[in-house]
Order: C-alpha cells, then sequence, then structure tokens
C-alpha cells in the first residue's frame, strides 16, 4: 500500500512509519519536516498534499495540536484551536481526501485517552479527542468505495513522558501504540475506536 | 431550587419545565419565547442572561442547533453550525456560568444518542455530541463549591418524529425524556452521561 503519514516526524508518527516502512510504499508528511508539508488546520493546505501526492491507499493521521489547561485558565482561543486544528483539521483530511484516496482504502485518525478517561486540566482536549471518535463513527456509515474510517486511542506515550519530565513508568513505548495503527491499516475494521491497549 | 431551563420552548425543555414547576422555581429561557431569552452561540447574550436571572442553583440545556446531512453535503459552515452552537454554545454555558451559580448547583447539558449509535449523516451530529459528553466528562473533574456538570443522552423524541411525519413507534414520549433530566438536577450524579433509556 502506499500509506500516507501525517505527523511522521512526530513521536507516534515515526513509530509508525518504522513499522510500516518494510511493507509498504510511506509518504512521511510533517508540518515543517517529512518529505511533505502539510498544515492541517488549512484546508487548501490539505488539498495540495493530497494533489501532490497522487494516488494513495490510506492516510494515518498522528497529528493535531489541542490546548491542556484548567477551566479557569483556558481562554475561547484555546478552546478554537483544538477545535480548528485537532478536530476539524482531521475531520477535513477525510472530507477532503475522500475524493482522492483508491477504492478499498483507509483512513486512520489519532483521539486519545483522555476522551474516555479526563484529569483535571483535559476539557478541551476531552472534548475534541471525544469529538473526533464521534465523527469516525458516523462518518464510516457514508464513505463509499469499500473506503474505512477508524480512530487510535493512544495512551501516555512513554518517550513523550520522558521528555515532559514526567514519570515514564505508565506510558506505552511509542513502537507498541503503532500496533493499533497497523491493525487499523491492515485490517478490516470500519468506524471504531482502536484502544492501543488492546494491540500492545 | 431555582433552575434556568434553556430551550424551555421545545418539546424536551417543555417536558423538563412540566416535570419541575411543582417543586422548583423555573426560569423559561428559549431563543425567541420564554420568560428570557439567550443566544447560545453569544457570549455576551450567556452573560447577560446569567446577570439578568442573579441568584440561581441550577442549569438544564436543551438548546442548540446542529445539521444533519450526507458526508457529500455538509459544507464547512454547516460543521461550523454545530461547533459554535450545540457544542461551544453549551460549553460556555458551563464556562461563564460557573461564575454565577450557587454553591452546590448544577449544569446539565443535551448530547444525543448519534453520539454513540451513529447513522448515515449524522457526522457533524455525532462529533457535536461525542464533544459535548468529552467535556462533561471532565469538567467535572474542575468545577469548584460542589458544583455538577452531566449531559442527558436523549434518544428520539416520540413528538418530535410524530412532527417529522416518521414512525415514532421508536421514539419516547417526552414526558419520559424529561426523568433524565430530573435525577441529574436532583441526584448526586457528577461528570456522567444519562442516557435516557435508564430512567424512564
Amino acid at each position: 500500500m502506499k500509506i500516507i503519514i501525517i505527523g511522521a516526524t512526530g513521536t507516534i508518527g515515526r513509530a509508525v512509519v518504522d513499522l510500516l516502512a518494510p511493507d509498504h510504499d510511506i509518504v512521511k508528511v510533517g508540518f515543517r519536516g517529512g518529505d511533505l508539508q502539510v498544515d492541517i488546520a488549512s484546508k487548501d493546505s490539505i488539498r495540495k498534499l493530497f494533489e501532490d501526492v497522487g494516488d494513495f491507499d490510506s492516510v494515518v493521521s498522528a497529528a493535531g495540536l489541542a490546548k491542556f489547561g484548567s477551566l479557569d485558565s483556558l481562554g475561547d482561543e484555546d478552546y478554537l484551536l483544538g477545535l480548528a486544528n485537532k478536530l476539524m483539521g482531521q475531520v477535513n483530511l477525510v472530507r477532503i481526501g475522500r475524493k482522492y484516496i483508491n477504492d478499498n482504502g483507509s483512513f486512520t485518525l489519532t483521539s486519545g485517552v483522555l476522551s474516555q478517561n479526563p484529569m483535571p486540566g483535559s476539557s478541551s482536549i476531552s472534548m475534541v479527542n471525544a469529538g473526533i471518535e464521534g465523527f469516525v463513527r458516523a462518518a464510516a456509515l457514508e464513505t463509499q468505495r469499500g473506503i474505512r474510517v477508524n480512530a487510535v486511542s493512544p495512551i501516555w506515550v512513554k518517550e513523550t513522558l520522558e521528555v515532559l519530565g514526567m514519570g515514564s513508568s505508565e506510558g506505552m513505548p511509542a513502537e507498541l501504540v503503532a500496533l493499533a495503527y497497523k491493525e487499523s491499516l491492515e485490517g478490516q475494521r470500519n468506524g471504531e475506536v482502536l484502544d492501543v491497549r488492546h494491540f500492545a
């Protein structure tokens, strides 16, 4: 398969690239780095990406910004960031990409554990992640030509916790997180939210 | 309790008013009708509502616009309507209202069955409803002064199906839907999504 991996320079994206590269043709896409660049908050940028890539079978998104912060500290612009970037950015990958993707292709978006298991400070991220999951369940009912849509819900990634200087014993190594993306890509699931803990 | 019911002139709102009026002081709020008016898509309008009401104990929202339509027919403005109105409108009731509400008060928002049980055409509504549920779970961890936040998830309402000319045998009468709102208001739940089928 020819697979576009958006967020390919991030912690999860790199692990997905490493896992899939031996068996597939990978197009690595970053915001600044990668083979090609995209700003998922811009529909024009998304459209240009798909035009530039040409023929492809699958899209993996491990990209999207949203703001962590207390109810008291989050401003309107913080909620809007998550809605415009992590939520509608990924939704627009499906809305636009379904016109370009090959028959029987797939889209795999990224939500996150805070959707279902929130913590203080996650009101915007939990909202955005849950929204992604709601969209995926519904959009999967309408994609024609055998196209599938799923979301992967990662827990905290071990390497990310280490960078943040937080205890990493609870984190999952990115190479194990990547297994859920592989299942979404290579399996037959559609409209599902894959909890990475079930595939590691 | 003094309870602000937003969407009080709608099918569900009217049933909630009828159920709660014997035991509580109700402020009926509509977009056009009711004792007071609010446009939940406007933070200024929300702020004015709470200033005008003064002291209150609870807010029920059975309001919010989002667009039903196929992936092919929904435009950017349709997704934005749901995000700005049903999702952020209700989120902003909590963000703003928590500064005005009495100790041990509660917010009860409305999501909907399409969050978890989508149908073709529900991609925007499913996204919005799931986002409301994600927000409620997270925000409930941070509301101080004993304030609670829940969402009620209605299934199709019998009266609504009749108005739409659709088969109403599967619908739930609004007076039964209202029971979940009563449980959210009078019980001790916090951060929960109340499926109306469990309370009817």
